[in-house]
């Protein structure tokens, strides 16, 4: 069973190891880059207006792709190494909001919506 | 065309459409949501050594995942959203990476595994 | 000479030192735990509109705050670790940016706006 | 009653005045960039031993310090916008966890250490 993941994962790790960069992705470095790719998408979003955000450049939404690519990139080689299956630990936690955010109580509620992730 | 990460994508979009949070999934809540992720995720690694940190209890593994799953949803859903193909975007940085850091220089080079995101 | 800054340096040294916490308080832990800190922050905000983020709640503004004293104490303990004066390196990044952004070409302009940090 | 802080919130507060940016400087937005800038500063760190990033360069420590002072200004701006006094907020959370931690039982460890931020 293969998936678009899995053979991303692949990449990533032959990446890493044909440089001999594995010494550097350790959970805590990998964690740290992760962080740093998050701080610059948020950052592409930081002065616009929600409308504006909505309806970005072409340039802009080019840049927004990259930074998401690093964020994806650094979240997988992060679960390659933590052997972490990312699908089935999303999966996860969608069925456990689910339960824990009834669709009768928490719709169009938005302190249940900032309430789903992880506490 | 189907995969892991389409289903995911539709599974929380029906999640967030039956609850009526679409209202407040713009690009740019959904950045930050992401920023905070990768914050609760910086988090758990903070005080540990590099070798703790490869070495977690199953505790600390499950939260990690957790906290792993909720970035891996928000950078979903901002995909969906922004309509970006994030296997392909991370692909294409792949490729731009190969040529910007061949393997004869950039062997073992912490300066060169640094550049790798995007600037 | 001293300071406010000085006074909480202190204040947060000694914390440590009295819990023989030094020893976790090296600058790349220090640097992930106000990474950790700015995602709780950035969470208070994530699902407000503008609008409402100008209007907390007392209890928002207070959380926001504890947020606030977090990144703060991070960043000072950072700082003293490092022997970094954070108000004069503040201020050379403020003259720095006057000759960068001149009031003439810079007025009400996002795109300088957004470009005012480190690059 | 003065202080160094005061003064940078002042010279900041002017700054943003002069180029009409006060529109842009709403709480959000903010949060965001300074959430930004501490993504940029833990990046500094990202591929480094904690032995390496106790031991800076000349022109890494001079980065790093660039990078802090962004963090500071966006918070001393955030502050200034919510009227948040941010030496008297850092200095009741001492206290808090002064009462939280106390020394017998926090000496060395870092579960403890762990939990001083705002939860």
């Amino acid at each position: 069973m293969n998936s678009d993941l899995d053979d991303l994962s692949k990449a990533l790790r032959d990446f890493a190891t044909e440089r001999d960069w594995e010494q550097f992705h350790n959970p805590k470095n990998l964690a740290m880059a992760l962080a740093g790719e998050a701080g610059e998408l948020v950052a592409e979003f930081q002065w616009l207006t929600p409308a504006e955000a909505a309806d970005l450049s072409p340039e802009a939404h080019a840049r927004v792709a990259a930074e998401m690519a690093d964020v994806l990139s650094y979240l997988v080689r992060l679960a390659d190494v933590l052997d972490i299956d990312l699908v089935s630990a999303a999966s996860d936690k969608i069925a456990a909001n689910a339960t824990r955010y009834p669709v009768a109580t928490a719709r169009g509620n938005a302190d249940k919506a900032r309430d789903t992730d992880t506490q």
